[in-house]
């Protein structure tokens, strides 16, 4: 199975308002909640194909609790560490414009809860092909925390795809991780001040110095660009999608968890990446993707070395 | 004791942001949160003066038990009826500039949780001197609920002040409360589409013809308007303060019902619940006062036939 990291969930609450006014009151007439989270989206989406997957992460208090319910009314495995702290709640106003988002900071965690956590995920990692490793981490959860689990995945023999950014990022490169998918921005602010506006097969190359074995830049509506030691792949979607484009970042992770656990050829995997991630912005919400949409740009990807 | 019923109180909660920006990301830099609701606020005053006071209504989910937690916290005595929907949140986003508030629906409440509670409230009355009765009407609660409340009040011997708006005032009144305190727009809304803009003296009138026995009208800076059938009164503040305004009128409804059971002469009774709105608003939370502010005021307020 594929087993997917989220230390900082969180409870994904939405809420319909005709017209946001800045310094205005505003009557919700609609509150929506829904699991919250990178890691929790890229097992929604594995759920949905019909590939075997736990969620695993951080989960606790009553938004905690919820998102636990959340799962179970999905059917989606989860095996999450409880902690002390409250999970943290995102809330998504919107209007008949767009939306706007207002992101509660992660709840504490201790050095107890981090430690027993990394206990509970070396015990998952027996039943694991891939482990994907997913979002930012929440206070308290050290700076290298990804670096651990990629080295502790290795390890036992079990590939990991990172998916972060920032010093997180920085510090899990390091660990070697078999794949990183930042987006373009993640990526130049690697290499930041000097790497703002590089390149990104430039960029693409330092996260290989910094230690990657292979890194996947996912470029919104342009596509993928890939990039190993050997190889060098782009993949460009053949139509460019609306919707919400929210979760096709999750959604290329969940495509590259799987093409890691079946050695899928780059061309292949890339092409698959590619039709989930336009799949994910043709759903209305992140975590899903839209079969008819994957089914019908599958095996139109254009695919070509770089 | 005095008792205050809020059928609809909500956690509150406050988000802190740089500046809000329509249709963009904020991180949440900290996360308040109050126990909510008119009746709270009135409960939350009164227990800082010293008083004897009994928090009622309904509560349900985990943010109705946090709500539950934050009273004992506060050491505010509180028995409310446990229902199965969730309570409700509001939700502050302060920046530097003011507050944008967003406000889910209240629960739904069911015929059996209505009954349950109209018997637990005729339970409270044997030790009630006053009942203050305060705010909307969640979902599945009759819109005559305050009149049913009023009503089983009067029998039992104890005086009730009412403060709400729209339909449950209009049924509210026709119970005949002791006293009604609806701001200027609330009383005007009253008489629409006719008595809107009408002159604050005849709408307070028109909710005495309605049922009313005495009705303060809440005029902002302006102070407080007293009308009965025998007499009318003029309570006015002796300096303008700025502040946070959200908890003024549960302040007044505080000294008001203060006023009812003690049986205080309008003269007084107006000056002390125009100082201690004054009060509220130099206080930075709605159901908090400044005492020295209060003290300061208190022998300042000029009250006058009118």
């Amino acid at each position: 199975m594929i087993v997917t990291v989220t230390l900082n969930p969180a409870l994904d609450v939405t809420y319909r308002v005709g017209e946001l006014v800045p310094h205005g009151t505003h009557r919700v007439s609609a509150v929506g909640l829904r699991p919250g989270g990178k890691g929790l989206n890229v097992a929604g989406v594995l759920h949905a194909l019909g590939e075997p997957v736990l969620a695993t992460g951080l989960l606790g208090g009553a938004a905690g609790a919820r998102v636990t319910a959340l799962l179970a009314d999905d059917a989606v495995p989860a095996a999450f560490l409880p902690i002390a702290g409250e999970t943290r709640r995102t809330v998504t106003v919107a209007d008949d414009v767009d939306a706007t988002g207002f992101w509660e900071p992660g709840p504490p965690v201790t050095h107890a809860e981090w430690a027993a956590f990394v206990a509970h995920f070396r015990g998952l990692l027996g039943d694991a092909d891939v482990v994907a490793l997913c979002g930012s981490l929440p206070p308290g959860v050290p700076v290298d925390a990804y670096a651990s689990l990629v080295r502790l995945a290795a390890a036992g023999g079990v590939p990991s795809v990172l998916d972060t950014s920032g010093e997180a990022l920085r510090h899990g490169l390091a660990a070697g991780p078999d794949l990183v998918k930042p987006n373009a921005a993640e990526l130049s602010a690697l290499l930041t001040p000097a790497g703002a506006g590089c390149r990104e097969v430039d960029a693409a190359a330092h996260a290989l110095t910094c230690g990657a074995r292979a890194v996947v830049v996912s470029r919104g509506p342009d596509g993928l660009l890939a990039l190993t030691r050997d190889e060098a792949w782009r993949g460009v979607p053949p139509e460019r999608l609306t919707g919400n484009p929210t979760g096709a970042g999750d959604a290329c992770v969940a495509a590259l968890a799987r093409g890691l656990r079946d050695r899928t050829p780059w061309p292949e995997l890339l092409a698959d990446a590619v039709a989930l991630s336009a799949a994910a912005v043709a759903a209305p919400l992140a975590g899903a993707v839209d079969p008819e949409t994957y089914r019908r740009l599958l095996p139109a990807v254009r695919v070509h070395a770089a």
